[in-house]
């Protein structure tokens, strides 16, 4: 078996991309260069679901995820690199291309895959796991129970030990942060990195930049995925665009003015969504003196599927 | 200005492969990994030639390459992270497809693009260069003059660090290699690793994978970048498939194995025929007791490329 530092090559660097013109000194912590499949936080998260489905006795994972989804990509990439057989479970979503490269990338590694509606996840979850059973298997559904809920210990490991990593960096830098902005999505890596500052005695603001879900659901997500605790939950709404998938231009001129600067891909689904967002809230409440972290979270075959469509776009 | 370890991240993770049913332990750099523009070799090779024209003072920097070009791509990316204007010349190849996303992120850098037939590549470039004067501006041909020939020494500089690179590890690691492969193509790499080579009084043997050219032709290019000196070149035209751009099942083979097993992507018009060819050289002429490090020089969005083939191929 390939031992985990020898696919992840984890810790990530951390690279100085200059200061806003509000005054804030922005660094870039950069997941998206973590060693296996394109990198990104789903390396750090699916590597401990992949650990604690073996703790667990598991021998067949089940991922679920939207078309474009960067976890079942990676959770189908990692169980292939183990010969741990891998179902994925791919929600249909209205108005999104399924030609996604993440699908496809996902795809090839011969997992099995299952495509359901949004409104029947939890059924098709239970039947799928019924009829793993049936066939023998021990199935491990990364999220817990068919409800989605129940494994958040697990997932929190991930970015609890970044949030670590991070630390080790500033320790090593001198530089002391002040904000950790990121896209939150599902909620596991902010609550991962909120568990890791409880640990720590961190005192720095975790600022989720919410890249779909509103503030109840997406709360109660982190809250569930950081444990026990009672420190606020900063998940941040106001920079969604109307919803998961959609974007203006001043997410594309973000994407745009990364990648001529920094050479740095971003995608307009996660991270560009979240890098706008990010700037947009220290224009409006910054003071100048934040020494910032923006962690990206990679999903770079996004960033292919977004050139793809311009390409279309143009005709050409 | 934002200074070249904050945009390149060297020096490049290496990484255990494991072992080959011949015995030979094979280690990968990832220079796939560099942090600007997805990577690869022509972040080190790019960023050389913009040093050389800042100390040779010129103001426009001109590229040439094929359609897929990771030079290109790079070099026009690099320029505008410095606000330097850039412009691209991109031959016309048989058979080759010119929508490739290189092309399209070079194009989306703002970088001046201008099309030439592969035969009239000399007239193009010093019409291209005479245009820039007459206009007062200072241009580097990256090649140096319209022939292509004049500039070998700031290219060699970056594989020559990169070989120093590779010294470092091994004297960190305790791993002393026997040999090191890579794609060649044009001789900037190869020449470089050569030069450092030569200069650090190093043993294992640098053999360069052709992806197009014929001994040769491409010989004389290594030697041309490797500089003075008597070292055998080891330029091996045995696994070229048919020439550049052409592959078959065995290098798409590769491809899905590195993907599977490793979670790192390889393209079929460099990295993933190198890495075949370096496998059938080993079967062929190892012994079993090699310790190989493989350059993994880059050109991720040619990965892309090939999925997006793939995709057309199977008509969804």
């Amino acid at each position: 078996m390939i031992m985990r530092k020898e696919l992840l090559l984890e810790p990530t660097p951390v690279q100085y991309l200059g200061r806003l013109p509000g005054g804030q000194d922005i660094f870039m912590k950069r997941d998206d260069l973590l060693g296996f499949s394109f990198g990104g936080n789903k390396c750090r998260i699916g590597m401990a679901f992949l650990e604690d489905m073996e703790q667990k006795g598991g021998d067949f994972m089940v991922s679920y995820g939207s078309p474009g989804s960067n976890l079942n990509r990676t959770m189908a990439g990692l169980c292939k690199s183990r010969d741990i057989p891998c179902l994925i479970l791919v929600s249909e979503e209205e108005g999104a291309s399924s030609k996604t490269f993440n699908r496809q990338i996902a795809e090839r590694t011969g997992a099995q895959l299952a495509v359901c509606k949004k409104s029947h996840v939890a059924e098709t979850v239970a039947q799928v796991l019924e009829e793993l059973k049936k066939k023998g298997h021990r199935p491990y559904y990364l999220y817990g129970n068919q409800y989605g809920t129940g494994n958040e210990l697990a997932a929190r490991q991930a970015y609890r030990k970044a949030y670590h990593e991070i630390g080790r960096w500033e320790k090593d830098s001198g530089v002391k942060l002040t904000h950790i902005f990121h896209a939150s999505g599902t909620g596991m890596t902010q609550g991962g990195l909120v568990a890791g500052k409880r640990e720590a005695g961190g005192e720095e603001e975790i600022i989720g930049i919410s890249v779909a879900r509103d503030k109840d659901r997406g709360m109660e997500a982190v809250r569930r995925y950081a444990g026990e605790g009672n420190e606020a939950i900063r998940f941040e709404t106001d920079y969604r665009c109307g919803g998961y998938g959609l974007y203006d231009s001043s997410i594309e001129d973000v994407i745009e003015e990364m990648m001529g600067r920094h050479g740095i891909a971003l995608d307009p689904v996660y991270t560009g969504k979240a890098y706008a967002g990010m700037q947009k809230w220290l224009k409006q409440y910054g003071t100048g003196d934040e020494r910032v972290l923006f962690i990206h979270t990679g999903g770079l075959p996004l960033y292919f599927d977004y050139l793809s469509g311009k390409q279309a776009e143009n005709g050409s």
